[in-house]
């Protein structure tokens, strides 16, 4: 048993929230003077807490247990997207600072200790999980140099202060043994169902498409019915069986969206000459998301008649990352120690631990989002939630050793 | 019978072309330079063609009969939209000269002669209709002072250059006894069908309708399907039905159209919060427009639930303007006597007859517009259906008055 003590779990959390803090809220996006010094303080607490830390030359903060061969890694961000939230990320970081120091502190020794990770730009202001690619070495060649923020500005020139750091930190095979990673839920369920820990089974696959459609932009009010070639009806009549068909098709946690849709030129009086629309899935399983993208597939096939051209693009897909399942158990049984039985879900969010998750066995652990928000100032977690998830973490943590030794 | 000259009516619509001539197509916009030594251009052919002839202070052109206490007015537009075509409203007016010249030199007198107009902004650039509604006396106080196009400027500074020309014409109950226009089909009809003329039914009302949808913005990889607010997916489902429904409420002639369609914030992972689309309806027949709206209400009110509130406004109402079923008579006879067989179609587009048809017996004949297009540099029709479309005026207005005297 490792106890965590939550009152300096809370006023770490706090101290960080100054860095960029907008009360309520956070700005601290990647690469930012903000988030630099807010890496650095991190780095000074890590070495407070008896690890080795440092900051690399991508962002990655990584503090080494120096009395381990092997090492439960525990990590995610301390960047947050313009004006976001303080918990997002940073929660997870912390996390695992008040671990480490709650390990060292709690005298358990074992062959396998605690490292803490920071993550550079798991947001995407540049190059999204920047860090936790780089970390895995998974970043291809170019990915870097490519790399601007939506105001033009590169990830080179953003990289510069970093120049004279350690050259990037990379994910070590025989120490490594495990990534943890907790969050806050980002969603409505847990506040839902009353519920304090969810317990992440996976990281869903994204499928994301574009279905555009080519008719004739025409006067709405002398083009008969019969002589138009409208676009925008064209894909209604999709949107509208994707809505209809789509349930068919579904796991129980699958979800899908039409997030986009546009019709040009937009004047009341104008039929519809071109039409696009953005429809995303996402699951934990691939042959579910094989299926729906083939049915979806078929039917942007059958309305490309009358005159109108419908196609589909898939700019995006992400894979689906499992998490382990042992890890899942620990978790679970953690919660369950502390009588809070959790709820297994899936994130339909990105995380970091989906980069870890391909190359390490990886868990992640939810608490409560009020009001299901996040990446707004006023994202915000129970304090009793926060220490209650940060002592589950530790507890599973401490399972895992245990099954290692 | 009175025969129009082909080669003389195409010598002036091709010189009418060449103020704001773009070769092919024209910029003539309201008010403009070029429109108003356009205007005067045309008033010293109708004075040449024995008419008396003037430019009012809203830059109506209005050529009287001096000849004649009662009249048949003939007339459309001749400013144009923006790069738009050579026909669009120069047409009507110049068949009005031509007609108005060979009614001269036929030596025909009788107690009704012709009065020819060109009515001035009815493309809208500052405010719709606005010659032939200050000719007609429907235009309500304070319309000209707010009235802007749509840089800004305003009708009052556009308006100046006239300041010293007559007060507006009016139309005068007591000599004018019906109206006449001939126009461009702006639609694909008479070419697929392969006719020359079209004789206009009625001009269509037009009712429009924005709809709106409020949800909640989420996102949509962790908020559950069944825990959505989802604005768009509402506004699909109306949109479908009105694709499946409205065939079964429109008449052969009825149109509709849904324009435009957004969803608010617009991204692919983000549930829409908010969506908006904007639809209408166009008919001849106020009991079947009220139909479909009240119809389509009840649907919107339908979707009103599950956490999305969905409204429906009506920022635009036309009423519908029948023809003068004597006049459509006339017309039909003499499209027949030419050896054409006319198609009898509602006018779904807007036009000058709209405004005169309110306070006049009115009528209008369509020629074929070449692949329906209008408004655009492209714009044309065959010369040999302007010179048959023109000639069948003249034997309808002919007609007109032999059943007058």
């Amino acid at each position: 048993m490792i106890a965590i003590r939550g009152d300096r779990l809370l006023d770490d959390l706090r101290t960080l929230a100054r860095f960029g803090g907008l009360s309520p809220g956070v700005d601290r996006i990647a690469f930012s003077e903000t988030d630099l010094v807010a890496r650095r303080w991190l780095v000074d607490k890590l070495a407070a807490a008896g690890l080795e830390a440092g900051l690399d030359r991508v962002g990655n903060v990584l503090g080494r247990d120096p009395a381990a061969a092997k090492a439960i890694l525990i990590g995610s961000h301390t960047d947050t997207v313009p004006r976001g939230g303080w918990l997002d990320g940073a929660m997870g970081v912390i996390f695992g600072l008040e671990i480490a120091r709650a390990f060292r502190e709690s005298g358990t020794s074992g062959p396998v200790g605690i490292d803490v990770a920071s993550f550079q730009d798991e947001e995407g202001t540049y190059l999204p999980f920047l860090g936790s690619r780089s970390f895995c070495g998974t970043l291809r060649d170019g990915e870097i140099a490519a790399a601007r923020a939506e105001d033009g500005a590169t990830l080179t020139a953003a990289l510069a202060p970093l120049a004279d750091a350690p050259a990037p930190f990379r994910l070590d095979p025989a120490r490594h043994v495990a990534f943890l990673e907790a969050h806050i839920e980002q969603g409505p369920r847990l506040e839902a169902s009353g519920k304090k820990i969810g317990v992440v089974t996976g990281i869903t696959g994204i499928r994301r498409f574009r279905v555009t459609a080519t008719g004739a932009a025409n006067h709405a009010g002398t083009t008969p019915m019969a002589m138009r070639r409208d676009a925008g009806a064209a894909l209604v009549r999709i949107a509208a069986w994707i809505g209809e068909a789509f349930p068919g098709f579904a796991a129980a946690e699958t979800v899908w969206n039409i997030g986009a849709m546009a019709f040009r030129p937009g004047a009341a009086n104008v039929v519809p000459g071109e039409a696009e629309m953005a429809v995303e899935i996402r699951d934990l399983d691939v042959a579910l998301l094989d299926r729906m993208e083939q049915a979806l597939a078929e039917r942007v096939a059958a309305e490309n008649r009358g005159g109108v051209a419908v196609a589909m693009v898939r700019p995006t897909v992400v894979a689906p990352t499992p998490m382990d399942p042992s890890i899942v158990a620990a978790l679970s049984a953690a919660a369950e120690a502390q009588g809070h039985a959790p709820v297994l879900l899936p994130s339909g969010a990105g995380h970091d631990a989906m980069e870890l998750g391909r190359v390490l066995p990886a868990g992640m652990l939810f608490v409560p989002s009020i009001g299901g928000i996040s990446h707004h100032v006023s994202e915000n977690t129970a304090d009793a939630d926060i220490v209650l998830g940060c002592q589950v973490l530790a507890d599973a943590i401490f399972r895992i050793m245990q099954k290692m030794s």
